[in-house]
């Protein structure tokens, strides 16, 4: 028997006591994190599938695992065996599972899952779509927890400042924008709980989880106060007494409970439906409620000059990394060949030689021919593949750094490539240009825009499964709301309206399952273009400096205005990283990679 | 005085009796109709303003009207002098009224409206958005009929049968779609409320409001019944026999409310909540409502053969009266000087001489220099412009056929043209082409598709104030749900996903206000493209047949690919239109403006 096999029994005899015919298992923290800690990821713990999306739900005879089709390939592989069937997601995040249980339970069913983990309007969505059945909600049994025999504890990182000199905005001016906030909206406090929103807000930072600098805790701040729920203990001295200063006390993350219970019932608190937890909501039942957007989305999403100063400089030592590793990669191949894995060590290992680095950004992917084709894949040291001088890799991976979080993709030929690699590798940057050179007017959202990404594969019948984009943080989340560029106008992601100072991904792709992957992907930060009789127009000004190979772009498809493109792009990315370089062999090889076409 | 200050005293008046502090007066009827009879004409018998859109307040001290973009003009001169305030929308159909009335009305207020005309989901809403100020919705007075002189009759024009042959599609076959319809969502009967949903159900038509070919009347389907609520007394013996045989009862149109109201409790009754009235839905109460869409919306978008194989000749009928225009004016402008309105009535003329014609499909409009800049002007008699050779001229018209509907536009040159006007003519034009050769995977909805028309206006800074193209009825509404291209994605129209046989005008337009307006619209039709790996594909068909004026196109900014688009379009206006000529002059004429660029 697997581990999981194992698990699952032990989650169906759990099941079994407390009268469960069903229990879900979503990828969430009480954060509602992209990157859970090990206490909250149940599971991954439980399936063995890795991925950062997915809903696990099992019932008695019965066990599925719904996620989309970035990880078809890789949960196919990791679900092999256990006995959980892989639900493949027709749309991205959507709620496909409900459908399942309403099908698979029976009238009256009782539905567990932990509520500390469940965001409230997701369990508000939930018992909607399965009322018609009967269906009772039962959220106070943390069954993976239960069984597990050595959970993890709550991260605690030492918590650290983050300069204004770096953030371009001091914390007591971010409380006071909060406030003024609260103010406008009649409101007495507000709950922080996504944690980027309160790294954002306190300009603290810590490594609680994986790749996002952040700390575990909670804000609540009012009109005369504001309270960290953080563990005192692992914010040092000099902190504690900035943060005191600025009129912020530390206290343990355990006490944000009985605080919500302890307040005054008329207390307007402003809770945001998408992040709550259905547990707290439980223990807030009789307060006046606020139920709202968190203020910090929008705040944190429009970047300041300070920041965007900062992040250009970020991507210049980015571009060193990249030219590093590339150059590495070709020298070491033509003596011997390397594995996906090493890639990924040596690319860390170059950004992490360079001033401010953190942490990679997220796990880099590197795909060599079909292991592209795996949207998010992830090489692992047994059975990763091994790179020789043919074909193509995908190489999509980011750093964290003091001054600015990056998240860049190349898909580089390793020898010589196919008319149709050629063809695929162009119409995904012909899309990646029309975005880059987009101008458009306030209201804009990103599903209107998205489109101009994908219509010269849609012209072939060709198409990609996943958004072309998503929200950056500064030293942050990789992944951050409110704005992208997504093929729908169903989530609020495609909805949000571009705003001058927004930073966002253009990372359009093309798969061939079980052959290669293609991705050009730059950050793009949203300036103001003009202000015209017909309103304010917008455009995107790319931030991401790195060659593009043009090994892989078939000429006869582009136009004069794109060839036009590639090379003004290449001479700024030259312009760019030229002053950091010293050494003459990396001068050349830039210069030569930046020639205009 | 004016007529219009004299009716907002006596509702002004009306309102002290019912102590009411607001009173709202839609531009609508009891189903939700977009040419409203002059029977619940009331917001424009209030306030002088005819165009088709807008919302009336009145308050004891203001008044003010919301519009959109496209009336901004005629609104302004129309209420010039009337007290009531132009209150400009910023997006179009957005209810941006009730932010005005959350801020003008005091606390606890009496916000009055006429519940027969207003449907459940508005008075949701607005009941929704004024909650915090406790303001009471009071729905039973209707002020503006309790004060109108000469109220005009529900209208009542003979009903007539709209053969098979032409729609494709028994009436038999379509109330057996519904009855399965019922029976998948588990219901009892539906209410089709929307006179298109209704002709289109029956197979019948009327003349009853302007421009479009339908009954005033209510339909109740049921498994084994259906009742037809439209005044018997208007249907003649043989269409009567017919429905009868078709198990269609007609009976009279007021008896609707009696049979709501008798309904047994727990009849599982459909409701669209965006048609019902809050009047009915008071009727209702009690019953056992399912709150669905008009299952006939989706129905009735997609066409099926026999319509479109109609509707190609109607298109090419249009052609020829388009033609017989253009070819008079030009004539009898080099003889004398035409009024706009001369150019309408010609117009219509031509239509009217060629088979199955019915009537205009919408009020033309004729918008020559500066008024082709005013969105939906219509010309009247009195002070409409003179046509002189010289300038340019908008033309926007279309007709009812038995064999279909037409909607098209074209902007030709009088005289020579200057290069701004050639640049935005072919910006459009180049909007246009994009989105007529777009192709899209399954699911892809207008909001998606609409920056396609756009992308070469923004780039310029440059926009239209109007949606990009709506559906269209088959002999019957020219405005149809439920798809559209928009550009925004907060209306269903924008997020409906396009499926082969819908029907779509394709009309981005450029607007220089006070000097001229420029547009160009075909109607397309929605066909599969392709099936590949990446799932279905579709592509659109152009329907519409007429050439596009080369006088006005600035050829450096065309591609070669869309200039070899006209080319192949004009050889199809050539093949459609020319069998129908027998003039030598007629067919020269053509053949001058179908020649390859």
């Amino acid at each position: 028997m697997t581990s999981t096999t194992t698990r699952l029994a032990a989650l169906r005899q759990a099941m079994q006591q407390h009268r469960l015919d069903a229990y879900l298992i979503p990828s969430s923290d009480p954060h509602q994190s992209e990157y859970v800690a090990p206490r909250w990821d149940m599971r991954a713990w439980l399936s063995g599938f890795t991925g950062s999306a997915g809903t696990l739900i099992v019932t008695p005879d019965r066990a599925g695992l719904w996620t989309d089709s970035r990880y078809f390939l890789q949960a196919e592989t990791q679900l092999a065996g256990t006995g959980i069937d892989l639900q493949k997601l027709n749309v991205p995040h959507a709620p496909e599972h409900q459908d399942w249980l309403a099908q698979q339970l029976p009238t009256g069913a009782r539905l567990g899952l932990d509520g500390r983990v469940v965001a409230l309007a997701q369990a508000r969505a939930l018992a909607q779509r399965l009322a018609t059945k009967g269906v009772e909600l039962v959220t106070n049994y943390d069954l993976p927890g239960d069984i597990h025999p050595s959970r993890p504890p709550v991260p605690a990182t030492p918590a650290f400042d983050f300069a204004t000199s770096f953030a371009g905005e001091s914390r007591a001016q971010k409380l006071a924008r909060i406030r003024q906030w609260l103010t406008d909206h009649q409101a007495d406090a507000v709950l922080l709980i996504a944690l980027d929103d309160i790294a954002w807000t306190l300009n603290v930072r810590a490594a609680d989880v994986a790749y996002n600098p952040v700390c575990v805790s909670y804000l609540l701040v009012g009109q005369d106060h504001a309270t960290w729920y953080v563990g005192a203990e692992r914010v040092d001295a000099t902190l504690l007494a900035a943060l005191k200063n600025d009129g912020v006390t530390a206290t343990d993350y355990a006490a944000i409970a009985p605080t919500l219970m302890a307040l005054p019932d008329a207390t307007r608190l402003c809770i945001d439906p998408n992040l709550l937890s259905c547990h707290f909501h439980q223990l807030l039942t009789g307060k006046a409620l606020v139920e709202i957007e968190s203020p910090v989305a929008a705040m944190k999403a429009i970047k300041n000059d300070t920041e965007i100063a900062h992040w250009r400089q970020a991507m210049r030592k980015d571009g060193v990394a990249l030219l590093r590793l590339f150059r590495w990669l070709s020298a070491t191949l033509a003596q011997r060949s390397v594995t996906e894995v090493e890639v990924a060590e040596q690319l860390a290992h170059y950004r992490s030689q360079l001033p401010d680095y953190f942490g990679e950004s997220f796990p880099a992917i590197v795909g060599y021919e079909a292991n592209g084709a795996i949207v998010h894949y992830h090489a692992e040291p047994d059975g990763c593949a091994t790179l020789a001088p043919r074909g193509i890799l995908l190489l999509d991976s980011g750093g964290q750094y003091r001054d600015g979080t990056t998240d860049i993709t190349r898909t580089v030929a390793l020898g010589t490539t196919t008319p149709e690699q050629r063809r695929h590798f162009t119409l995904v940057l012909k899309g990646m240009i029309a975005l880059s050179v987009a101008r458009f007017p306030e209201g804009t959202g990103g599903a209107q825009l998205d489109t101009l990404a994908r219509q010269y594969l849609w012209q072939d019948g060709l198409n990609y499964g996943h958004g072309t984009g998503h929200g950056v943080g500064f030293f942050l989340n990789v992944h951050e709301g409110p704005q992208g560029f997504a093929p729908s106008a169903v989530t609020s992601r495609g909805r949000t309206a571009f705003r001058a100072g927004m930073v966002t991904s253009n990372e359009p792709g093309f798969y061939r399952s079980g052959q290669y992957g293609i991705r050009t992907e730059n950050l793009m930060l949203c300036v103001e273009d003009q202000r015209t009789d017909f309103g304010t127009f917008y455009r995107f000004d790319t931030l991401t400096l790195f060659p593009i190979d043009r090994q892989l772009m078939d000429f006869s498809l582009l136009t004069a205005d794109e060839i036009a493109w590639i090379n003004a792009y290449h001479a700024e990315v030259h312009a760019g990283i030229s002053p950091l370089l010293a050494d003459a062999d990396e001068l050349d090889w830039l210069r030569e990679q930046c020639e205009d076409m």
